[in-house]
């Protein structure tokens, strides 16, 4: 499997979707539906609903009932990004290639653009689908809640400032990872396999594929800022040590880092080895791409 | 009916039900726990889980199927509040008699700490409730998310905030109010006869009623910030003026904002009245209150 190929298609997909999907505005709030789209459609790997997606067709389910909570998965990660960059947080001017939101809508629009990404996320799941029993959907948008709540994602966005600058520690460092990171991440294919009313077997296992994916995803991200090429990335290199991040590299050295990341994806690739009777090549493409990833 | 005396017991229960539902973090989080609480119990009326509350007592159901959604209620104003706040937005320093979030956790913590709360509103919301069809807790959310939404309540404060400085048209300070503040009343009305199971014609005078209030609300708000008196507000009058802000009494002077406040009651009585079956006493007190509201 050309898993960039495959990647690549599905990235069109859900770019199609998304631009269906942009919430809509009155005319008086113009520019907070600019700042919205701005954020959406500015590129991005789209690998959230890429994997809530492809988890539902490896199932057996039809991965199209999935596309409201796949586009609500990217909404939301685009209001985490759009957040994490404002001048309080992480004070980034470049996201994606392109200008970050606060910088082109100010401050206060990018607050609320982000705002309203959740709210117009949560619309969606909540839209009928026919195919999807209530209770499906009630539980998605618990897990969905809970992943990015106080003890997700929010919380490890909490603690990645906090320890801005600080002596990293292991213990502290996997806390930012497994929460800023690969929450989203697990739960884009949690999400997918309660749609597919997979069992909770398969659940699990694919629960911790995605938690090591996630990890690997994250160290693969603390080492491109360090040795990536900015164009390829889309944002300046080397911000993370101008701003006293924890990363691996950090903590680790540059070696130990990317030993570090093969060892998450090996353990990923033993969790995927656990999953008898699916064709899981998608999600065994997926690891080497992560290790291998310039972007 | 002593409408005072009602109020200070609903606010009673459900300052209660909010302290054992502040929403859990990790120890390396503490601080996000903390920000979230100051907010969340920094006092207030507590008027929208009343209304949920009293909307379903009032049908026929039992509120205290309510708890759950009448606390994301809270906890989503509170969002509202927190962020509205922000340096970049109002930049304020006093709400409810005490110091803004970010004047105490920093702006960081402020914007995630909004945040935070309003994915533990989400999973309080999704959490199993055996009484509560699953169709009706999705029917629940899908009603929150559009209120607060690009088109509800978040698309008033860009408007608000686009607006500031300008000069006031009746067009524009209808939406802002209509969305800024009614939507969040009209929903928290909406949510608790679905709540109840209402039936659309209930429904659909409920949702007047619910509008109608709100823009009183919201005038006489507007009205305070001009009149009221700063140790009983909880925050400084006047701010609105030194903004710049659109407002009933810029619009139409002072005499002719009570009058379109007494006009919006009028209404919601009216609405109140077709409401045949009912005690709306509660109801019907709520209208007096907002009238001679002086928080």
């Amino acid at each position: 499997m050309d898993i960039r190929k495959e990647l690549a298609d599905r990235k069109s997909l859900v770019d199609s979707w998304l631009k269906d999907a942009i919430p809509n505005v009155d005319p008086y709030a113009e520019i907070l539906g600019k700042a919205m789209e701005h954020s959406l459609m500015a590129g991005g790997k789209r690998l959230r609903p890429i994997l809530l997606y492809e988890t539902m067709k490896m199932l057996g389910a039809d991965p199209e009932q999935g596309k409201n909570v796949a586009l609500a998965l990217e909404m939301i990660h685009t209001f985490t990004l759009i957040h994490d960059d404002l001048p309080c947080m992480d004070d980034d001017d470049f996201r994606r290639g392109v200008p970050t939101c606060h910088k082109v809508f100010g401050e206060d629009i990018a607050v609320l653009a982000g705002d309203a990404l959740v709210f117009a996320a949560f619309s969606l799941v909540s839209q009928e689908n026919k195919t999807i029993p209530a209770a499906t959907t009630v539980a998605v948008i618990g897990d969905i809640a809970k992943a990015i709540g106080p003890r997700g994602v929010i919380g490890g966005q909490v603690v990645d400032i906090l320890s801005e600058g600080k002596q990293p520690t292991e213990d502290l460092l996997s806390y930012i990872h497994n929460h800023k990171t690969a929450d989203l991440i697990r739960v884009s294919i949690q999400c997918g396999a309660r749609l597919a009313n997979a069992d909770s077997a398969t659940m699990d296992l694919l629960e911790k594929y995605a938690t090591h994916l996630g990890l690997a995803f994250q160290i693969t991200d603390d080492i491109l800022d360090v040795e990536g090429e900015e164009d390829v990335l889309g944002k300046p290199v080397g911000s993370d040590e101008a701003s006293g991040k924890m990363t691996y590299p950090a903590l680790l050295g540059m070696q130990a880092a990317k030993e570090r990341a093969e060892d998450e994806i090996a353990n990923a690739e033993l969790e995927l080895s656990k999953l008898v009777g699916f064709d899981v090549r998608f999600f065994a493409g997926l690891c080497d791409f992560i290790l291998r990833r310039a972007y």
